[in-house]
């Protein structure tokens, strides 16, 4: 199809869920009610490491009420192995250990036993009667901390990974990994400047509003029915069957309308343990989070130490670039430094790389996903290294990045070779923005840039179309809808079938009622079930050529369309009124689309930011804010700003406010949504945006994923603004009042 | 695929709903729940017919905790048509009038107004505060009686149409239709004996335990959401689409679980009218009937009566057949004499015939369909006449059957000529049953004989199957599951996937969420459904030959497969391995099937009855019941024989019991299942079965419907066993200890 063709593809309709969405019908996991409920309770362990030495239940069963109480030996012990959680292989006893622990208790919020009850409140009280016994152990609770010597070590079976081989050596570092390009020394030789910094960044929270949840029948017949807020239905699916010790089709899961995710609701707390309560006591049992809970006992984004260090020549050209990554795990490996890794100098073109990836295990929650895992925290560093160059060398940051953009051909240390991608003409959009041009006016302010990329995913989607008599379609996916899915793929199905996308009925349905598809993540919903959906509809349209060579007695592929109207000959018949005759021409038309695709793009965003500094109290306030992102095509471009406005949002909260708090026992201090300050409507500027198109060749309509690139540029952008603004160099997140306060008061000195 | 190869059908697996049904988790639409939910209340006519002069809601309007009241002025007022309400068209004036009275109201029962509140009982008692001012006016409430010239005019604008055309005159008369084959006076002619009687049927209620009930949300986009019971989502979703004047794709239904339909099911009575009191209240809103409202406000079968004359020569051979059906069609047209008039004479095969049909309305509820409805009626008549000349040309009843029994090549009076039936393997396998020949004993016993013949439909279906990575499979079907189709829909998927149907893990999903569906009636399920499933089965096997082929770089036509096995040259994969591999050979497999299949086989059925008549009380023991059927191919004989089993203590209540038991007035004197008497298992012997199998060739597996045939015969079998236990003729319906004993006492005088 080309572009000018479209007619739904490029256009904003309404989305199929806002009126459920707006007046509070829409049914969340939480909602979910069922006869003979209980309720499920977590105890979680107060100590940030320790070890159990003995869990007594006897007084939490005997309190009137309570139905069950579980500890991780009642878990099934299958034998070890790796297991696909929805990100990648895992060792079972690590995800069955964050599920409910076992032997030692690795962060504090850590679960050790949950109850059941016939209400909430019985089941909290009698949590509180689980007596556990602990031998509370020194814990390290940063990355550069427990890969010191002698620090407490966190898995005593934990040997150290090193360039794909195991050492031996037991130690808190999971892995150690390398990618290198060219010659690194020759290229930093060849520089004439070379900045080199260390970074932190801190521990942060995806923030989503709705807590986890999660209820579960596990039924007289051997099945386990669960109803919950996941990224991923099939993910829950297939990992509780794991953890249970049953095949995947004896589970089935009923995805409810999500609150949010960013990627922390891909990880699997609740579904396992309400399922095994319910099968101790014969009813459904439910359990909910408090926020407490979520921020305690659920995936955050790594705190990480970065150290980036480029050279440049003094046209410009960088020459050079290496990065020692050290990125917390959280309790158990599989920190977010691999896609870190692949992204901290992806949008440069560069012969010269070398990049040291540490995954180190630390006192804290196992860490999960959130937007673009892993690469935020290393644009940070990349992005503030090179404003440092451009300065140190009098060139404009953007013509700096313009000269060293990565475009198609460049390879990446990782590997990849990059097809079209849209890096140059996002540099290109933020050059020749008015926002770029205009003057800041009064003082204390700056004005910084930043670009960042996210590589995005493909993996399986399934979607059926099938037609209604009065010309509408009913479309049925797997896709979890966080952010609007639900619209952006009916319209790659309305555009194939040539009918208006409010005639394309949307569902996502249970992991029994449709095809495998694979978790809502990686940016991969709009362009790997769009593409199912495109398949779906051009099932459809093969079958209803066929129709109409029936009707008309003639040959199928005489047969052409256009705009949702069939030809042949001089005869035509719309999408509508043949719809009508499917049951006088062989009965109903429904149409598959299954895909694994793999010509995912990945997408470049770049922020134009001007802040104010107070130099009094250290506080930045954020005056102007424009994001520019390449959207491939721009399926649904209301839904592109929006992605693009939420992830600057969630980026400047990185910057400025977020971070978890914590004592030196690895203890929360700012454990609520009061405390743990992200920003808030009234804190941000309106923030612009600007949609770049450069289709992803591989895809039908050139769609890009849109929903993570957006978070990566805040931090360095601001930093950068900050220096402008008031000289300093902010190397450290978040850059909150106190740290901006402390680094003009250094400067002083 | 021939018969010996199958591995999955003609067993009896364990029925995938079992746990659900036997637990009692299954959720029924009564079970149904929502936040914010109002109860309805529909006020029902007191009078059989009258004018309504007004409505006063104003009392109701003002009780505290009601929401709305409805009457037939707040539906949209559409312009009368034609529309399909899942068995036929139908005027949609009449549809409309049927849910909620308009004018006048037409039987006791009738729905006129209804009440919104915040709970039934409100809901009720505002119901009696509503003032309506009837003018009573005479009823008419059999058909002879509606026929009678001056009977009370029902509808003023109803005209007679008279072999298809219009008469221009009003009666109760909707229609008179002949079928004519052969010359009938030369047929009787030719006869050497004639027999000429006139028989009654009373009116007789389906009985299902379940009583109908509707929850809807008339949703802030317009979208109608639904949750009920019923046979058929898709014709919930169409009626009330048409009513509500929106399209099809507006209204979205969820069928619950159903507890028994039998027919009564699928006409729509609640669903509107919980939709509109959602639209004026904002909230869902439930209506449940009680027993007294589904005795008097839904569809029973048709009372009729009938006159049937048949001649055949002295050797048995019969001649002519003639028949005369005027059957109460309720109070709107469409009684079930159509299907009466195909199947009267079905089992013979005679060349001259006429019937004459009457659709004849009366002051009862509208008439719905009741398991090969208007079938059992005539085959009354026609079995006990056909009796009676055995009896007077002394051939043995069977005999004289199986010497005039329909075979390949007849053509029945109402045109189709059939395919390869099992009439004559029916009546020979009675003939050889020991029951036939097993010694009687005892006074006042004696033993008869009948035939049935059903035609059953075909209609579309959509099924989904999906492959699951532990090699099971999902499939996605739309047929509500009233008699365990599940399973036989699922065997026939596993069947051509060469897995135990223990792997297939069937869903009912809602009209959103699977292709158009059609009715779950007509004995179609297992039939049509079941050959969707093969369809979509045969789709995966297509695809997965294509992975096979990637996997060994091989090509796809040379893959073969045999139960689950695919090989290539020396090389074998199983299903279960292959589906392990199906992400890294392109992604997820789907299959779909959609079909609107031609080659519905009709089913035969007999039963041998032994009787024992009380002389001094009139009631009739079943001593011994045998039942036998042509099921085609049975996909599950437990549910076969389960199926027999049930149709025949259906048949029993009809010809021992069952009633509406009416005043003059036309008020029903008997509407509870207290005095509505159903046969019970104490009332029964043990239901002998025996499946013949003469596979349907118009069906993958040689499937025929098999629920509906084994209604039939029971009436004319037992009222033949009567006559030969105490010599008299039983010639109305039901044959209950009064009628019993006042044929005593006549044939006495």
């Amino acid at each position: 199809m080309k572009a000018q063709e479209y007619t739904v593809v490029g256009t904003r309709p309404i989305r199929h869920d806002g009126a459920d969405k707006v007046t509070g019908r829409a049914l969340y996991g939480a909602d979910f009610q069922m006869a003979g409920l209980l309720h499920g309770h977590i105890l979680r362990s107060p100590h940030a490491h320790a070890r159990i030495r003995r869990i007594d239940t006897t007084k939490a069963e005997k309190l009137p009420g309570v139905k069950a109480v579980l500890t991780a030996a009642d878990f099934p012990q299958a034998p070890d192995r790796l297991v696909d959680l929805g990100e990648g292989d895992t060792p079972l006893s690590y995800a069955r250990g964050n599920v409910l622990a076992s032997g030692k208790v690795l962060y504090r919020g850590h679960a050790v036993a949950a109850v059941a009850a016939t209400s909430a409140h019985i089941a909290e009280e009698a949590a509180g009667l689980i007596e556990v016994d602990y031998e509370v152990l020194p814990c390290a609770l940063t990355a550069p901390e427990a890969m010191r010597e002698g620090a407490p070590v966190i898995h005593e079976d934990l040997k150290t990974k090193e360039f794909g081989e195991s050492t031996g050596r037991v130690s808190n570092v999971a892995e150690h990994f390398r990618h290198v390009m060219g010659d690194i020394e020759a290229g930093f030789a060849e520089a004439e400047v070379v900045v080199e910094r260390e970074f932190h960044t801190a521990t942060v929270h995806q923030g989503y509003i709705e807590p986890h949840n999660a209820t579960a029948l596990w039924n007289t017949d051997g099945r386990i029915l669960i109803w919950c807020s996941t990224q991923g239905s099939f993910v829950v699916r297939d990992v509780t069957a794991c953890l249970l010790d049953v095949p995947v089709s004896r589970v089935r899961v009923t995805p409810m309308e999500i609150g949010g995710g960013f990627g922390g609701k891909i990880p699997v707390y609740l579904e396992p343990v309400a399922a095994l309560l319910s099968k101790k006591t014969g009813h459904p049992v439910k359990i909910l989070m408090s926020r407490k809970d979520v921020f305690e006992g659920t995936g955050p984004t790594p705190g990480s130490y970065i150290k980036v260090k480029i050279g440049a020549r003094k046209d410009g050209h960088i020459t050079a670039a290496q990065a020692y990554l050290a990125y917390e795990a959280g309790a158990y490996p599989g920190s977010m430094v691999a896609p870190g890794a692949m992204c901290v100098f992806a949008a440069y073109d560069v012969a010269n790389v070398m990049i040291d990836g540490f995954d180190v295990v630390v006192n804290k929650p196992s860490t999960a996903a959130y937007r673009a895992p892993g690469a935020t925290n290393a644009a940070f560093a990349t992005e503030t290294v090179v404003d440092e160059i451009a300065e140190k060398l009098g060139i404009d940051p953007l013509d700096l990045r313009l000269k060293n953009a990565a475009k198609e051909g460049t390879r990446r240390a990782d590997g990849p070779k990059y097809r079209r991608i849209g890096c140059v003409e996002v540099i290109e959009a933020m050059k020749k923005h008015p926002h770029y041009a205009a003057p800041l006016g009064g003082l204390n302010r700056g004005r910084g840039v930043a670009v960042g990329f996210w590589f995005n995913v493909g993996l399986p989607s399934s979607c059926t179309v099938s037609v209604n008599a009065d010309g509408t379609v009913n479309l049925v996916e797997g896709s979890t809808d966080i952010g609007g899915t639900r619209t952006s793929v009916a319209m790659q199905a309305a555009e194939v079938l040539g009918i208006p996308a409010e005639d394309v009925r949307p569902t996502v349905v249970d992991t029994d009622s449709v095809g495998f598809t694979a978790v809502t993540g990686g940016s991969r919903v709009t362009f790997a079930t769009g593409w199912a959906a495109y398949e779906a509809a051009q099932d459809v349209m093969r079958q209803l050529k066929e129709r109409v060579a029936k009707l008309w007695e003639t040959d199928a592929a005489s047969v052409t369309t256009d705009h949702g109207v069939f030809q042949s000959g001089d005869k035509s018949i719309t999408f509508q009124d043949l719809a009508a005759k499917l049951d006088q021409t062989g009965g109903p038309v429904v149409g598959n689309g299954a895909v694994n695709p793999r010509g995912v793009g990945g997408s470049f965003s770049g922020n134009i930011v001007d802040v104010e500094v107070d130099p009094e109290t250290g506080k930045v306030t954020i005056l102007r804010f424009t994001a520019v992102q390449d959207a491939g095509k721009a399926i649904h471009p209301s839904y592109v700003e929006g992605q693009m406005q939420g992830g600057s949002a969630q980026g400047i909260g990185w910057a400025l406010n977020e971070e978890y708090y914590m004592n030196r026992d690895g203890a929360m201090m700012n454990s609520s949504l009061l405390d743990y300050r992200m920003p808030t409507a009234l804190d941000l500027p309106m923030i612009d945006t600007v949609i770049v198109e450069v289709p992803n060749p591989g895809h039908p309509f050139g769609a890009r994923g849109v929903g993570e690139a957006n978070i990566i540029p805040p931090p360095g952008a601001i930093a950068n603004a900050i220096h402008r603004a008031v000289g300093v160099r902010m190397r450290r997140l978040p850059m909150n009042p106190p740290a901006v306060m402390e680094a003009i008061w250094s400067q002083r000195d």
